[in-house]
């Protein structure tokens, strides 16, 4: 779904040296700034003080290509959200840092505060959940289907090859309401292996759990129930370190006992499909724990539907699946990349989770005045580090990105013939046609078929002397060189009939 | 262009009060906030301090009918944009403290700026025209046709019924490079020209002048050279009160001599076309002005280019246009509404300029480590007026715009047949048709069709017991209500065939 075009567009390597090596640059440029002296400035003028010039750390700018490529990532994204009937709806940037506070656990640090300058405290938005949360409570919203794409903050440790910044996107798609279990929660399944498919990403798993079995199992398994929450981010760390590690990590900083870890470990390194689910149903201990119970059932469930839609080849239930965020109360998924076709491009991106979400029954409830619960289920695409491997990708391919649209460059082929062009270029616009020409009175003509090889556009449309005289444009396939004189009244149907896909 | 569709569709008055209403309560809501006690909160949970339910100050949330008006707007804009070969680009919302510094004169009290929480000192953009400057300097860019739709913020006093907020879109289109003169600046009316027509806003005018002629004019009227900058905001005035009173605010405030102030009287209320640029190259004191002859040339041959494009009769050459910002070098203009088919709508939204822009040939030097010079020209669109006028438009119209594209409701008529409704929406979204279902296990066939009407779903694809059996699905013409059966592998070609525009 998301096709690179073929034709050549130098627009971002002339414009802006490649965004890795910026981002090196950027801790390297010495700091020349004082600010009682750059404040002081005031009218520029004079003895002015040049400004460091640079972007705040962990943001970028996107230069055309980067932007023409994110246009289509977010493009394929949003018309997934769209096929499944989501509306959009937008947000401030800025909330109440009220709001925001006491959602995050300890990464509440990391949420970028304004300056107290009069008036409310402010702070920019740390994600798109706590924002959604906050319309439906503010609003009385009992249901809702609806997707938003937009900037989140986070004052974290950039690591920009691997796609993290401060300044980036998240693409949400959420479903509240009171609805029959599951079916919403397969939908966002759904709706992430679609994404991952569109996207050609290459071969991908789903991993799904559920916080009710996690419990569960931390409760047959001798845990008290204060220690939930911190087992449950140990847990996380299994995709990136072997179980011992994990199990150290259990029995000596958070003190759970020998035997409670191998009972832990006996359960959480288990993954597979319904047959693990059936199994685990029938488990003496876990049967017997009530919300254990539960998550199974709906698991059970879950996969009947994602049976129906055809996906279950890329799903697996996984046990060690834990996710970070405490606000999570059922279901939780995760997508990963398995392997990148081209080992190159492993190394330098090295990404690994590209969505994930779960269910959020009480987040509403956190903001509602009198606690009213609004049950939600959401997926977040994990967009920039799919650009990052889009990226690699497009540069390994050698491929350039058309940045523009344009479809016909008019031009003229000898001096005095501006008042033809702007007059003919005016048509074309008035037609809706994508038509562009150079800002010069008398430029050559072979500098205008090489701004159409250089910038990509198919068509250029020529006036000359022969031409005005003779009622005719010449309209010349930049490609293929070949040139047809087309008579005027009809140059714009046949710009059409050409450009048709 | 801006169509909007017949189909009702309820989501704005359901999920969320009418704008205006809530922005008059967010004054009115007692604030209950004690710094200490909220970020002393922590982990939510037992004596949990409810947060304000409010967005800051001068900020709104976009519910769905809202954010869909939206996009249709910007869709129009930036389809015009496209038109005319610009590339997008996308910068921060965060930039250094010191690039905004020293850019906007006296607004920067207006800057929203960051705490410091370590490491730079950081504020969010103003305005999009000094991070282009920005970038242009930091990647060194000589030339480039760029759009960039994005937020920016201003601590300014909201009016929201005016459509003044503090976070809100700008939408503009530059040229940057060293070109021939008037070229660019031309396309940049033809621009403004085509989205004020294609949005249907009423009749406008486009009133232009150049900084050159305003300075040239203040010159022979023996203002000296350090009173232009405030002789210029003093005659900006003139679009809102009588002569009059800029004329003792230009003796008074800022003492010109009455004599001065009486000849500057007689040139700024001038206004016309052709005519008027040709009496002035004649004027035996403005002539001998090197400046205002060098506007006045330029001003010639704009009209020439703009007569070419066959757009001067909505053209006004107006002495008394001034522009507030200071890095206006050139040409300036400025698009008006001229009033509204509705007195109604009038009276609410109060708009006055829907559009601005100029050349500002300095800005980039600021920046650029040796003052290297880009002569850049561009125009701002002033989405947010628009937005207003057009959702005061909506209201009066009674007319509901659609939030969802969705193109088919699955349903069905009995019990027991969720199975078969998630296997036919599957099918449908992998053939890329537009799908929802209800998320119930049996829901009515009538809060089916309800869902339909309420949210202007075109179609329904039923499946009963008897479908199933014949291999074949119901397809419903919701606003006909006529039914048809279609082969199963036939129905996804039958959805796009009447759907087809």
């Amino acid at each position: 779904m998301l096709r690179i075009g073929p034709i050549a567009a130098a627009a971002f390597a002339r414009r802006a040296p490649p965004r890795h090596r910026l981002a090196g640059n950027r801790e390297s440029i010495p700091r020349s700034w004082p600010p009682a002296l750059s404040r002081g400035g005031g009218g520029g003028g004079g003895g002015r003080v040049l400004p460091v010039l640079k972007t705040p750390k962990g943001t970028r700018d996107h230069p055309p290509a980067q932007a023409a490529l994110r246009e289509r990532l977010l493009g394929t994204v949003v018309s997934c959200f769209k096929r499944h009937g989501a509306a959009a709806i937008d947000t401030p940037v800025l909330e109440l840092r009220e709001t925001l506070m006491g959602k995050y656990g300890e990464d509440t640090k990391l949420i970028y505060e304004l300056q107290d300058q009069g008036g409310e405290l402010l702070a920019l938005r740390y994600d798109l959940t706590v924002p959604f949360a906050r319309y439906l409570a503010m609003n009385k919203v009992n249901n809702m289907k609806r997707y938003h794409v937009a900037k989140v903050y986070r004052r974290d440790n950039p690591a920009t090859t691997r796609g993290r910044y401060r300044e980036f996107y998240q693409c949400d798609f959420d479903i509240a309401g009171q609805f029959d279990p599951m079916i919403p929660d397969a939908e966002c399944l759904k709706i992430v292996h679609e994404i991952l498919s569109d996207l050609q990403l290459g071969d991908f798993v789903i991993k799904v759990n559920d916080r009710r079995i996690l419990n569960g199992v931390f409760a047959v398994c001798g845990v008290p129930e204060s220690k939930f929450i911190s087992a449950c981010s140990t847990v996380d760390k299994l995709d990136k370190v072997p179980w011992e590690e994990v199990r150290s990590e259990m029995v000596g900083e958070k003190g759970l006992s020998p035997e409670a870890a191998d009972r832990i470990g006996e359960y959480v390194q288990l993954h597979g499909g319904l047959d693990l689910i059936e199994r685990l149903l029938q488990d003496p201990k876990l049967s017997q724990n009530k919300l254990a119970k539960e998550g199974l059932g709906d698991m059970k469930l879950l996969f009947e539907y994602l049976t129906l839609f055809g996906i279950t080849g890329k799903i697996s239930f996984d046990l060690s699946l834990a996710r970070g965020l405490d606000y999570y109360t059922g279901v939780i998924f995760e997508a990963v990349l398995l392997q990148q076709e081209n080992e190159h491009v492993e190394e330098l991106v090295g990404v690994g989770s590209v969505a994930g979400g779960g269910r959020y029954d009480g987040l509403v409830g956190m903001f509602d005045p009198k606690g009213r619960k609004v049950p939600c289920v959401g997926v977040s695409i994990g967009i920039e580090r799919i650009f990052s491997i889009l990226e690699q990708r497009l540069k390994a391919s050698g491929e350039k990105l058309r940045t523009t649209e344009t479809q016909v460059l008019v031009a003229t082929p000898q001096k005095h013939l501006l008042a033809a062009r702007l007059k003919l270029i005016s048509e074309l616009w008035d037609a809706g046609i994508k038509a562009e020409m150079l800002y010069k009175k008398d430029p050559k003509l072979l500098k205008q078929l090489q701004y159409c090889e250089d910038t990509g556009i198919p068509l250029a449309a020529i006036v000359g002397e022969q031409e005005l005289a003779d009622g005719v444009v010449k309209l010349r396939d930049v490609s293929t060189r070949e040139e047809v004189d087309i008579p005027r009244e009809k140059l714009v149907d046949e710009i059409r009939r050409r450009l048709e896909p």
